[in-house]
């Protein structure tokens, strides 16, 4: 029995996490009022490396996906996670990725369950709002660039209700964007 | 001649700067839906001694003099400045303060030219906006709150250009509110 409770909170502090990781301007935008992300240029003294070293998988929304699917493979230096699309319209998705058309608490739960590393909640703005108001992400890990663009797609809308954070991490580079990492408080 | 440059020059060196000094919550709100800032408690091992040795004025706007003028006096620790009241309706304002009504570039310009130290620029929304947009805020001075409020009165609203910053100070604090300061790049 004790054994039984020692492993089922073990399993659920190793449980993985979804991590909201995105670059934002001062004023609280993932992209210009143009669709523009000229603005969000990496540091060259910040390596994604710690970060990925965390992650195995990826959550994306269907437009992010219809926009990084039609580059062909990962980035130069991105690793290649697993991949899980999230959208009502779409009906299939490129070999390799996962379609999540069904019920997102439910699915979301269910992989956070799996083994594996950490989720990056990579966007857009839709499935974060979804995700958030569920409290299915665990963790932020925001760039704030020294920038305001005045206008674009804001990173947090339509957040339900107050959430509480926990800062647990801050870094600072040398262009002036500063990392900022929170824990949800549940 | 030169000597009238140097002079010149200095003046210009010297004016006094408008620092938007506030606090917000991650989601970039200076109040929650329902006007609340209950979340905003200053951090224990934060002073303002050394935000107030630089100043002597505060400009704010029509609601915020409203708000702070209804309490008897200024806060406990807080120094008593200079005040000047932006509003477009109001046809005078308290004994001491001065209201400015008229053209808002030429009297800050004039105010900025004046002797004295640094200016707070206190609120609200819509003098900030104004003054952002007139090219006329010299430093932000911003204590982000670990919370996502949702909802509620904007910071940065209706700003009409992309604004570059220079970070400059960066703080943290006991509670998880960090203190961002950025200088404006005209």
């Amino acid at each position: 029995m004790y054994i039984f409770v020692l492993v089922c909170h073990f399993k659920k502090l190793a449980m993985r996490k979804v991590i909201l990781g995105v670059a934002v301007s001062l004023d609280g935008f993932i992209e210009g009022p143009n669709g523009e992300y000229d603005w969000c240029v990496i540091d060259p003294d910040y390596s994604f490396d710690e970060f990925f070293k965390r992650l195995d998988t990826f959550f994306v929304g269907r437009k992010t996906y219809e926009m990084t699917s039609a580059a062909e493979g990962s980035p130069p230096g991105f690793p290649t996670f697993k991949e899980y699309v999230f959208s009502t319209t779409l009906d299939k998705v490129k070999e390799g990725a996962t379609l999540i058309k069904g019920d997102i608490k439910t699915e979301v739960e269910r992989i956070k369950k799996e083994d594996g590393k950490d989720i990056w909640l990579f966007g857009g703005a839709g499935l974060t709002t979804s995700l958030m108001n569920l409290g299915l992400v665990d963790e932020l890990s925001l760039a704030i660039y020294p920038i305001l663009l005045g206008g674009g797609k804001p990173l947090f809308q339509n957040i339900n209700n107050r959430i509480k954070l926990k800062l647990v991490d801050l870094k600072k580079y040398s262009t002036g964007s500063v990392s900022l990492t929170y824990n949800i408080i549940v």
